[in-house]
C-alpha cells in the first residue's frame, strides 16, 4: 500500500482517507450520524487494515476523522499501528461490539450498519451494547465507493493483471502446456508461477479445461490428460495486495482446425466488438449486446451461455454487472472483464476474456496485456 | 464421499442421511418444525453438496426424510443430482426464500434459521417470503452436531493429515529445507507437493518462520532467507474432500544448540503430557492445563502466549475450544489439535502440533504422524 503520513504532502495522504471523506458525505445523505463498518473487505478499503477482526466506527462530522475509530483486537497492536496510523486504535477482543459503545460519547445517535452483512445475532448484540442509539439498516454504501477504483487501486489491478500475464507467458515458454499433462497439473503449475512470481494466491480457483471440458463454462480442472488437437481453456488471475486479477485465454494444442479457428475468431470478433463499446455513459447491458451481437448474427447465441462481464476488485466478483438484465451504467474509473465465450456441447469452447478500465474519454484501456490472437502450441 | 444410494445396505446409507436424522432430534427439541440451513459448511455436511449456492429445509417430521427440500440454483442441477441424490431438489436463484415459501406447504410453522450466519437483509426477506410462518433464531444446531466426527469424517481428516506428513517428508527428503531459501518459497513449495500429492489446496495460510520470526506465534512466510542454526517453525494442512489438517513441527538447520534443544524438549514434553490427558468426560481446560504445567514449571509459562488447541474438521477452527476459559467437555470422536509452544521474543520459538481423535476408551489416537522428535537437518 502506498502512501502514508511520511509522505504527505496533501491533508489527505492516504487513498483511504479520502475515500472515508467521500463516505462521510454519503452516509449524511442517509441520513445517519455514522456507521459502523464490520465487513472485512470494506474495513481493509477505508483502513488499509489486512487482519481477520478489524472495524471501523467513522463519525460522519465535518471534522474528517475527528471522532472515528479504528478497532481491533490485542493480536494486530502493532500491525494496526502499521497499516491504520491515521485513526485513533480501540483494542478490544468484541471490537464491534465496542465501538458500538462508544457511538453515543462520540455524538452518534443514528448509527448505520451494513446489514447486508451484520447477521442477526450480531445486530441483536450490537443493539445491546449501543444504548441509547437507533441502529439503522444501510447496505451497500461502501460497495457503491468501491464501484469507482482510484489511482492506486488501479495500479494494483494493473499489478495484479500483468503478474498473471507473465505467468502464462513463463508457462508456454517452459513448454507447460503440453499434451499428455492433465489439467489439475496445469492449474497448479500456473498457480505455483503466479505465487513464484510474488502473487499472495490465485485470485479464485483456476479454470483449465481441455478438449469437450472446454465447453464446460466452469469447469473445475480434473486429471484428465491434455491431448493434440484439444483446446485448452485457462481462465485464472492473480491476488496481489488484496486486488484480483481475471483473464481467460483459450489455446489450441497443436494446428488449430477449422472449425476451432472459426470458433476462435468469432469470439475473438465479440470480444473485441465489446471492449469498443466500453465508454463512460454507457449503459452495461449495451456493452453485453454490442459483443453479443456477432455471436446472435452467427446462429450462436444459445452457446454464449452468460453474461458478458463484471466488475472485479477487492472481490472478484463486483458490481456492475455486463448482462442483459443489468441496469448499471458506466464510469469512469470502474475496473470491468469482458470475456465473451461459445460452448460447443461435448466439442469444445472459446472464452477470451480482458480486464478493463473504463476512461474518462479516448478508448478503454485493457490492463491484460497477454495476445488475443489464438496461439497454437506446435 | 463414500456411500450412496447404489451401494446402500442400510436404511441411512449416506452418512449425511444420518446426520439429517440425527438433526431432526435436535430441532424438536428445540421445539421447531422445521430448520432452515443456509450456511455452506452445514448445507455441505448435512447434503454432499459442494457447491457456491445450496440450502437445506429440513422438515422435523417422524417420517424422515419426507418433507424436507435441497434447494440451488440451476447451474448446479446436474451437481445436485450427483451429490445429493437422496433429497428433492428445488432449483430456483433465490434458494433460501424459495424454500422457506414452500414452509408452510410442508407442515412447517415454527421454522428455525441459522442466526449466527443469516445476515439481516437476509432475515427480513425470509420473512416477507416465509408467510404464515414464524422465524426462530436457532443457532449452532448444526455447530453442535459437527463437534462429532463420524468415521467419514474421520477418514477424510486421517486422509489429510498423512498427505500433510507426506508433504513435510518430501520436502526434507528432497533437500528443500535449506539455508538461503526463503520463507515464502519454503511455504510455496510445501503447499505445491501437498497439491501435487491430491490436496485441493492448503487447509490455512501455511506459517513458515525461521530464526527469530518463529518467536511469532502466527508469522506470515516473508523473503527473510534461512541461516545455518535457524529453528524453522511450519504450522501448515492439506485440504482434502472439504477437511482441514493442521500440523506443527519446528526443525533446526544443523545440530541444535544447547537452548534450542533445551527449548524443544520442553515443549515436546507439554505436547506429550497434553496429548495423555486427551480422554473422554475430561475438560478441556483440564487438558490445557495438563500441557501448560511443566512449561510453567519451567518459568516459561508467560512465553507460551496462546491456547492449547482447537477442534478440526470442515473448518480450520472449531469446537472445542482447549483453553484454561474453556467450558467444552471432550467426548468421543471429537477431533482436536494438542499444540503448545514457547516463544523467546527476538531468539526463536517451539511449537508442535498433531492432531488427534478423542477415542472412547484407551489412549487417544493421533492422526499426525510425523515425528515429533527433533529433527535437524545437517
Amino acid at each position: 500500500m502506498t502512501g502514508g503520513p511520511s509522505t504527505s504532502t496533501r491533508s489527505l495522504a492516504r487513498p483511504q482517507a479520502a475515500r472515508r471523506e467521500a463516505l462521510r458525505a454519503r452516509v449524511r445523505e442517509a441520513g445517519l450520524d455514522g456507521l459502523l463498518v464490520t465487513d472485512l473487505v470494506n474495513v481493509r478499503y477505508l483502513t488499509g487494515f489486512t487482519g481477520s477482526n478489524g472495524a471501523l466506527l467513522l463519525a460522519a462530522t465535518d471534522d474528517g476523522d475527528e471522532g472515528s475509530r479504528f478497532g481491533t483486537d490485542g493480536r494486530y497492536t502493532t500491525q494496526a499501528a502499521a497499516e491504520v496510523p491515521d485513526l485513533p486504535p480501540l483494542i478490544e477482543r468484541s471490537t464491534a461490539l465496542a465501538l458500538a459503545s462508544r457511538a453515543p460519547a462520540l455524538g452518534i445517535r443514528r448509527l448505520g450498519f451494513e446489514s447486508d452483512a451484520v447477521t442477526v445475532d450480531v445486530h441483536a448484540a450490537l443493539a445491546a451494547a449501543a444504548e441509547g442509539v437507533t441502529l439503522v439498516r444501510a447496505p451497500g454504501l461502501v460497495a457503491q465507493l468501491r464501484v469507482i477504483k482510484d489511482d492506486v487501486e488501479v495500479e494494483a489491478l494493473r499489478r495484479a493483471c500483468t503478474l498473471a500475464d507473465t505467468a502464462l507467458t513463463d508457462l508456454i515458454d517452459a513448454g507447460g502446456v503440453r499434451a499428455g499433462r492433465t489439467e489439475r497439473e496445469i492449474a497448479l503449475d500456473l498457480e505455483f508461477r503466479m505465487r513464484a512470481l510474488g502473487a499472495d494466491g490465485p485470485s479464485f480457483d483456476s479454470i483449465v479445461a481441455a478438449g469437450p471440458n472446454s465447453a464446460i463454462p466452469h469447469h473445475s480442472p480434473t486429471d484428465a490428460a491434455l491431448r493434440p488437437g484439444d483446446l485448452l481453456k485457462l481462465d485464472f488471475g492473480a491476488l496481489v495486495g488484496g486486488y484480483h486479477s481475471d483473464m481467460t485465454r483459450t489455446l489450441v494444442l497443436g494446428r488449430a482446425a477449422d472449425w476451432q479457428r472459426e470458433l476462435y475468431d468469432l469470439v475473438l470478433g465479440a470480444q473485441v466488438a465489446g471492449c469498443a463499446a466500453v465508454e463512460a455513459g454507457v449503459p452495461a447491458a449495451e456493452v453485453d449486446a454490442a459483443s453479443r451481437e456477432p455471436i446472435t448474427a452467427a446462429g450462436r447465441g444459445p452457446e454464449f451461455l452468460h453474461g458478458l462481464g463484471h466488475g472485479v476488485g477487492l472481490q472478484i466478483h463486483e458490481a456492475p454487472a455486463l448482462s442483459a438484465a443489468s441496469k448499471d451504467v458506466l464510469e469512469p474509473g470502474m475496473v470491468i472483464t469482458v470475456e465473451p465465450g461459445v460452448y460447443l456441447a461435448r466439442r469444445g469452447g472459446v472464452r477470451i476474456e480482458d480486464t478493463l478500465v473504463v476512461p474518462g474519454s479516448g478508448p478503454a484501456q485493457s490492463l491484460t496485456g497477454f495476445t488475443r490472437d489464438l496461439v497454437e502450441i506446435v
